[in-house]
């Protein structure tokens, strides 16, 4: 007997930026598995049962939810913003790959959701508005090595950048070193955004340039945007700046590139 | 008098993956401005003004609405996904930028969205599931070299890519061209998705291997997943399998940097 198993992303935080079909997925499940406070964010019934854990032990968390999904029960596990960008569904894939062949017969769904570089970037402007990357900076699953390689390539391939997992008391000193390696491969004017929190109450968007950037400007909550050469500021009376990153090459001002727009239909 | 402009992201088609935040910002507004096949998904009011246009016209666009909310009106602008991901927030903000100074008193908001990379990485598992970029792959606002140096910055450095605008009538050859570049730097086995329509009625998935990757398999519709050397396959009896990208260095089944995972709390 096989039940079933949904990865739901519960967006930013405020619940109107959560999706009906996320709603729906909470509300179809008997037994829910996350990080506390995902857990917490939800009105679950007195039938619901919780099975919250702390942010530590994501594969462990997974199993467990697989292995109460292959006993028949309908599980969800819930993650915020996106479930598909650092966060649980991987760990769901990896567990069901290791695992007993039974767990691969478990109706699996994945839930998309806004994942907060979507959520800070609209409350900016448009600062992912050409091509962009996300990187983690944890170096818990990935060696830093791998991970100043990828700053310097996307900020040498002009890449606009958001970093997740910027920093963590365990882990106090890699947003400082990431924007360190950056300032040698890109001008100190480019703008950096600290998005924490962004929709939610507590909501606190602060924009400074490259080489006034520091760690301490972020906490775990905070999702921060790397803009590129091209990335502008608008002057705004008595409002933030709106940042953007212009769709054309050179820049908005150009020339041939933005001069070629409109020849095409999506 | 000065109006107000909200730029909406509708997500990927699906109301069920519409946020609640971009229903409230639609029924607020007078009028609608945005490339046809978005306006129709919205069911508007009688009272409320349709300015539908083709897609190629997105800094025209851009203008109008801004000019009308110059005049008062609340003007809503909307996209497919998110507004930020290649579509007209950072069009609005290039508009605002050249434009007459009253625009930026225009109470501007946007209103993320679910983007397609994330809707079609839900369907197939976790393709992005460690660090990953976002390319268009149109060269109608930046030269094909830019786009070649991304992709093969992209490939060396490990990161998943997700395409958008990956093929049209005007641009029918990008896309194959792509996976020529991508063939030159990464191994054959390396998974791909071509992801049509998620969560829509007419939903396509194909997962197939770069090796056989031809950009005949996608039409403008379609968001592309290109994996890296560590992207996995789960195949699943009666079921398409499951495509992942480890969060771990170098792979699931590893090793120093898959031990030291649950050090840490984000």
């Amino acid at each position: 007997m096989s039940g079933s198993l949904s990865v739901v992303g519960l967006g930013p935080g405020s619940p109107q930026q959560l999706t009906p079909e996320a709603l729906d997925a909470v509300a179809s499940a008997e037994d829910f598995f996350g990080y506390f406070p995902y857990i917490d964010r939800l009105n679950l019934r007195p039938d619901q049962r919780r099975h919250a854990s702390d942010n530590r032990e994501e594969l462990d968390r997974a199993r467990a939810a697989l292995a109460m999904a292959a006993g028949g029960r309908k599980v969800c596990i819930v993650s915020g913003g996106d479930p598909g960008v650092f966060a649980m569904a991987a760990a769901v894939c990896e567990a069901i790959d290791a695992g007993p062949v039974e767990w691969r017969e478990i109706e699996l769904s994945v839930v998309p959701g806004v994942t907060a570089m979507l959520a800070v970037a609209a409350k900016a402007g448009a600062p992912l508005g050409h091509d962009f990357c996300a990187i983690s900076l944890s170096n818990n699953l990935k060696p830093w090595s791998i991970i100043e390689r990828r700053l310097i390539a996307a900020a040498e391939a002009g890449f606009v950048m958001a970093f997740y997992n910027p920093i963590s008391k365990a882990r106090p000193h890699q947003l400082g070193e990431a924007f360190d390696i950056l300032r040698r491969h890109l001008p100190g004017s480019v703008p950096v955004i600290f998005g924490r929190a962004a929709g939610r109450p507590d909501e606190a968007i602060r924009i400074v340039n490259l080489a006034e950037a520091e760690g301490g400007m972020a906490d775990m909550a905070t999702c921060v945007i790397v803009g590129t050469q091209e990335t502008q500021l608008i002057e705004r009376a008595g409002e933030r700046p709106l940042v953007y990153s212009p769709r054309s090459w050179p820049g908005p001002k150009g020339t041939a590139a933005a001069s070629a727009e409109g020849k095409e239909a999506k």
